[in-house]
């Protein structure tokens, strides 16, 4: 177990209604003047968008909006929102929706916080120290941003699509009812369910030792994600999967799952590469497509992890003369389960083929400027053989 | 799944060396004139004293100190405390120690900060909203107190221990180096690890349904500490060990193993009474004195709660044509497992006897004032009842 540091200041309010209680939230800090900022007009269509704005006017918080958050959130909005929150001496920044909202609102709150374009953050530049408090209603269990220190932002200026991380990122409250989560399709769960896995399997697979409670937390908290998966895809009014998937969501990427490891998220920087280039692959669904390649890629490397992980998560017997086969069932479940939840688990699924393997391999590199650290270091060319086993 | 609110914004620095970070930690909130505020010596024996007092030079921090805390923290030394931080202008209370300094340090900030003795809120009385910041360095996996909202106080004017719980009682940050505990005794080891142990268990045992996130979490981080615990009291230095116990104490109590319960602590209701009756008697080994003894009285009413508990915690087959065979080998283990790590399990091994049970049952009633909320309600005979089981 290595040494960390565990800091998750956020304030949960779960369950259902609380939505309603948004406006005096805000008012409780002392915060009165907000940016309301959403997406791309869900939050109308469940009438969500009415109760926030009741909210806030019962609570005499005034605000300012801004729609059009597009998923893998862009550059361009974000400085429009900073424009406008300059303008109107916004105070905090209000956002309600799903993963892409917030980051988008992460990086209005950066950039406006600073006085300087957030960009530099996520590209490394610069470190946040300091930020504006950000609030959050979330309607999809997938990104764990309503309690994460992480913010992804695309730049439309190359499709550069990068996530930084920081304390400075974490909201100050998140309001998470899984009732909100009823009407998102079944593609949009299984791309959450996908993404909250990865969230854990991203640390779970890593060359630490000795992190038996970590290990313990996280297998109970895939079984979990696995079993309510199974269920909001087949009824997606399932209050308590739908209430299990949201929980999860956040738990499995605000530090929890990687307490005492040191972990890269390898996939995950894959995956960007690969919805930075194609913007119409969904996240999820393009970790879907990562994750059983990168395992076929890597077991051979971390044979006992793999094993744990078939065995534990999966209730894959152990076969200890051949635990290869072991490690390879867990792979091929996994698989099969993405497959079951409605996930392309193949770049041909997404319609996909190798002509941009190179290009992509070389921005995952930041152009030969970094290898990623795994069980076995990848530089370009092991990148392009993991995109090899996507096809 | 009831609603919940989840929040844990204690900083946690984890690991080895960590507490030599402590005045640059209280210096980077702004701070520069603590209580250090700490129990009867053991911290000068591991040399712990000495670091502290160095790191706080070192960084320019100002401190008084108060020594002096016993187990089960007695409210007239809060008081003593009060009195210095007034007279000395104090700003946060450093409490370096294990569960009873965290507590004793808790009251004191509360009263301190309200111009009050903080008595009414332990009893109820008033509500504790805000209190001065309280930092720690933990020195005993156990009580959770340093990540926990709760805090138990000792009225010597009638022994009474009460405990309760505000969010203003979480620390703003606690330093958690394994390596502390190395020192701690068999005994002392064993009483945490039943203190660990119950405040999950206390949560994972009530009537709600479908909580499958919390039930995995809840059985995982049981099942690490049961293994960590059989190791830590053979092998007192092994940091792995002794690391899952410390980190598994702060999750077990944070919340994290109650989120979407309805739940109620009664086994620690009872044990207050026990070891307010007894002074000797250390609180784990209490609670292992009362959680059999509840759990054979229980058992019948929560028949499948039992089971699952049994099968998924200690791997007991399930025996579906006599499920209540299955839950008494789960008792049966649990009880043989304190038994096995030192603990006593009877009120005989403590010897105690059955002269107070009534004295001990009007007083867990408050009189007659209040029943517990259980699978059923308690009431004084139902409690005499169980400690009559404890013999």
């Amino acid at each position: 177990m290595v040494n960390f540091q565990y800091y998750t200041p956020t304030k949960i309010l779960f369950g259902k209604d609380t939505q309603h209680k948004v406006g005096e939230m805000i008012k409780s800090y002392g915060y009165d003047k907000v940016l309301f900022h959403y997406g791309t007009g869900s939050i109308k269509k469940i009438g969500l968008y009415d109760q926030i704005v009741a909210s806030l006017n019962e609570a005499g918080v005034s605000f300012v909006e801004l729609g059009g958050v597009e998923p893998n959130p862009k550059l361009s909005l974000v400085h429009k929102g900073m424009e406008l929150c300059e303008k109107e001496g916004v105070q905090l920044i209000l956002a309600v929706g799903g993963g892409s909202v917030l980051d988008s609102a992460k990086a209005i709150a950066a950039g406006v916080y600073n006085h300087c374009d957030p960009w530099p953050f996520s590209s490394g530049v610069k470190k946040l120290e300091k930020s504006l408090p950000v609030a959050t209603v979330l309607t999809l269990s997938a990104s764990g941003s309503e309690m994460s220190n992480s913010c992804v932002i695309t730049n439309e200026d190359g499709w550069f699509k990068r996530g930084f991380g920081s304390d400075a990122n974490r909201p100050l409250f998140s309001i998470l009812n899984p009732e909100l989560t009823y009407s998102v399709s079944k593609f949009q769960t299984g791309c959450g369910i996908v993404d909250i896995m990865m969230h854990t399997l991203e640390r779970y697979f890593c060359a630490c030792e000795d992190v038996a409670l970590t290990d313990h937390l996280a297998e109970g908290l895939l079984k979990s994600v696995i079993d309510a998966g199974r269920i909001a895809i087949e009824n997606p009014t399932d209050y308590e999967a739908r209430a299990t998937l949201m929980w999860a969501g956040s738990l499995s990427h605000n530090g929890l799952t990687g307490d005492g490891r040191k972990y890269f998220m390898r996939c995950h920087q894959m995956e960007h590469e690969l919805s930075g280039m194609y913007d119409r692959v969904a996240h999820g669904a393009g970790l879907a497509v990562v994750f059983p390649a990168w395992a076929k890629y890597m077991y051979k490397h971390a044979l006992p992890r793999f094993c744990q992980y078939a065995t534990r998560v999966w209730g894959v017997e152990m076969d200890y003369e051949h635990p290869e086969r072991t490690a390879l069932a867990g792979i091929r479940m996994t698989e099969e389960y993405f497959a079951s939840i409605g996930m392309p688990t193949r770049l041909s699924h997404l319609d996909i083929d190798e002509s941009k393997f190179e290009e992509m391999a070389v921005k995952c590199t930041f152009f030969g400027k970094r290898t990623l650290p795994d069980y076995i270091t990848l530089d370009k060319e092991e990148i392009i053989d993991i995109f090899k086993l996507m096809v």
